[in-house]
């Protein structure tokens, strides 16, 4: 069994399935584009992404790309085979509020995050300066999606109670928005705070921390 | 067993939820919110959705909200009971697909069809002007996106082969698009013309159509 990722440590989208694999136990080789443009060209198209994205995964021969999908796929075939870490719980109802959260994620959260942390880091690292304007907007829109969770992790460690996929897949973003310097978005709320605090001490995630230098890491 | 969805025929989100609770066979009733002003109340953010939405669904006193969550609870809970449709397989690589197409649909077609339908149909029926900008940028994102679907469902009837939720996600903003005059996005590429005429016979989805007078409806 090899399991192949094309992707690259500093995409978040990378993260997320890098972060899966280590809490589901698995070992892969992680293979990264050449370039930027290299995911353009018509080879990529046709063989990894044909929306020229990353990352995508190749497992004994089965390719599959887009983030959330690869997750679901490993966690369906190999969840419980080499460790006991629970992504997605069996039980009908807890599965609900895992897939509610992911949803959750996927509508109030990554969006207004993805534009703060493409202004500020990736443009930047780039050359651009960032838009002050989309920067201000994504910062409220963010503050009121924080401020529900902050009523949602009321007496909660996680976000369904127990660590989940819903919880691994906010990582990534929240990690860059400490990286800089917009950490006090999540310390002044101390719920979101102390959830957080639960999330970064993953030994997973401090693991990739430091096999990627993601410290370090330039955009 | 008494399922509740509380939603609004004319929202995407509540529509694909009521399909799919008809391709599983399952009866149930809708509650609409009585004006768009009771979304955003103290009460049904603090019992219904806390981020001000629809749909979100009761089923013998679990209550979920977020579309995509809820049809997967229906799944886990109720595929195969009632109807032989199979939304997701449980084959794991041909789920992995579907996922996948899931995940597609999220992240390339409703982020684009979600601003056209917006400008030319609700902003209209508000009184407002459609941005003509937005209008044009949307429209030119679904082509791009169209061009790759083209050749995804090249020789093929469905996303996936079969059909599946990926297909169904997708049905509703197609629904619109014809109705408001915008169907030679999908009538100029043949395979995913091909591919709407499959969903749009669907017997669930035409019961819909009729049941809810969608093309009758004021947006
Ligand atoms: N929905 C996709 C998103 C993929 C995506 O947008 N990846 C980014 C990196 S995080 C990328 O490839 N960016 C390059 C581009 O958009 O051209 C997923 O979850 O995998
Ligand atoms: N991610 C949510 C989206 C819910 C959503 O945005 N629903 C729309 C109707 S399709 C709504 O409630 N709009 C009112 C608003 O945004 O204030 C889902 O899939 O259920």
């Amino acid at each position: 069994m090899t399991i192949t990722v094309f992707g690259h440590p500093a995409s978040t989208c990378t993260l997320v399935v890098l972060h899966s694999l280590k809490e589901l136990g698995l070992s892969y080789e992680v293979v990264q584009p050449s370039s930027f443009e290299e995911i353009k060209t018509p080879e990529y198209i046709a063989t990894k992404h044909p929306f020229g994205r990353i990352p995508s995964l190749s497992d004994d021969g089965f390719h599959i790309y887009e983030s959330r999908a690869i997750i679901r796929y490993l966690i369906n075939k190999y969840q419980g085979t080499k460790t006991s870490t629970i992504l997605i719980p069996s039980d009908v109802h807890k599965a609900a509020l895992v897939d509610q959260f992911i949803s959750v994620e996927t509508s109030y959260y990554s969006p207004h995050l993805s534009k703060l942390v493409y202004q500020l880091v990736f443009k930047k690292h780039h050359g651009g300066e960032p838009d002050l304007k989309i920067v201000n907007e994504a910062r409220d829109e963010i503050g009121k999606t924080l401020d529900v969770y902050e009523k949602l992790l009321e007496g909660k460690d996680y976000l369904t109670g127990e660590f989940s996929l819903a919880d691994l897949l906010h990582i990534p973003y929240a990690f860059y928005v400490f990286k800089i310097g917009e950490g006090d978005l999540w310390n002044k709320r101390p719920n979101v705070s102390r959830w957080w605090k639960n999330l970064s001490e993953r030994e997973c995630w401090k693991n990739i921390v430091t096999e990627y230098k993601l410290l370090e890491l330039e955009q």
